[in-house]
């Protein structure tokens, strides 16, 4: 069983960006970074200086895992140009089944960071779930074994199981910044600060850091205010798409609740 | 213009509590707890190391402020009940008019905390926003002097405003939380943990303390990734209900990423 020493970065967005660093940190060497675009292929190869390639060609074969942080399209279309013979090859994608990547390697497996990155914000990589599959026992271990450096967090998961993470995630992640946007656009149209919120919005996220997410839930119609819900959706009136997912999630939440009441 | 040095509390939930503490903090005091319910006007009176009624008439009169901290309804018909003459007097809703308190003085206004306090956890009341308003000029510098003890984050909005605020709260606190709630439950149906989106939750509400909620909206709907839509429409066939929120959800999405690229 060899150690991961020498790794190769296939994309350089906001994944292969924050990965390359956390890998930097453990001491290991990224090889060379691809990407289809210059500019980030080489911005991405400044930041950890290294080498980089544009040209599939010339992906550097002599690392001992490729890691591939691209779209899922990219992804598909990638595996067909890439022949790595029996080198480790992953991918990090939430959505991609791992058995797309028999087509270049022998071996290989996914390492799926459950995080949203972006460029400007550092990430504590330390804390960032990482999901690890392989397809055999062996590469499973190296690739634990590789993941364990990187995160305390690492969890085993079946690619049925990690597309219901990151379905979930959806829940957790995207439609919630989208409720923050709704909240920005509605206190703008009034002329009062998103700011303002700012506050409420890393407490209800700290909450559930504890609690689980029905212990915290509270509001108008988690408690069943007639009064307030009515208020709201007069208030709603001249935005009909809010006002129809406001009712939507309310009634939701309603179920919900008389749910865990049931239960109670 | 006097200062306000002594305080009656009127209600003993979360927001009592809280707002009891962090009065305390400043040196002020609380002569007395009232609520309807015994053991919780008890509760918050010896954590204030006070005095508590269960009986209106039998409320502290010498207070220079009464802060009325009860639902909506018992708003209503406390004001009804409640004759305070020339004392101040405010309330901490987000939805119920300023004018309601005219039955029970002279001089009112608001002091509504944006903030989603619990019990159990506890909160640096100097970043919590504390919108202010008052029926006088000389009620509002009053009012102001004394929230600026308690939250460097002092606004002065309007009845009108407040009710948009809270609105918006719901839009950034219970809706997300309710998601959260989605998440939770699609992850346990498959035997999956909801702490593996604890980090997740808190990055996305991390992201715009700093960033404007469109600069940090991601996913699938945000990129117009129809393949994982499709799979995740899938994916939800046997949440019926999550499935047209989800549905909702993105496609308001995409009309909010339009209309900004539109702009850009």
């Amino acid at each position: 069983l060899n150690e991961i020493q020498n790794i190769v970065l296939i994309g350089a967005g906001n994944v292969a960006t924050h990965l390359g660093l956390a890998i930097q940190k453990t001491g290991r060497s990224i090889l060379q970074v691809y990407s289809r675009t210059k500019a980030s292929a080489m911005q991405l190869a400044n930041l950890l200086n290294t080498e980089f390639t544009c040209d599939p060609e010339a992906i550097n074969r002599e690392a001992d895992l490729f890691i591939l942080s691209v779209t899922d399209d990219a992804i598909r279309e990638i595996v067909g140009k890439l022949n790595l013979g029996q080198k480790m090859v992953v991918h990090t994608s939430g959505s991609i089944s791992m058995d797309v990547l028999w087509k270049c390697s022998e071996n290989f497996g996914i390492l799926y960071p459950l995080q949203t990155f972006s460029k400007s914000r550092s990430v504590d990589f330390n804390s960032v779930p990482l999901c690890v599959e392989a397809n055999s026992k062996d590469n499973l271990h190296l690739l634990e074994h590789f993941a364990k450096e990187l995160s305390r967090k690492v969890v085993e998961v079946d690619s049925e199981k990690r597309k219901i993470l990151h379905l979930a995630a959806v829940f957790a992640c995207n439609f919630p910044n989208f409720m923050y946007n709704v909240a920005d656009q509605i206190l703008a149209d009034k002329g009062l600060n998103f700011e303002l919120l700012r506050p409420l919005i890393l407490e209800t996220a700290m909450k559930v850091q504890e609690l689980k997410p029905d212990e915290a839930q509270t509001g108008p119609a988690s408690r069943g205010d007639k009064m307030i819900l009515q208020k709201h959706d007069e208030l709603l009136r001249e935005y009909p798409d809010y006002r129809e997912i406001y009712k939507k999630l309310s009634e939701a939440i309603r179920k919900l609740k008389s749910k865990w009441e049931i239960y109670e």
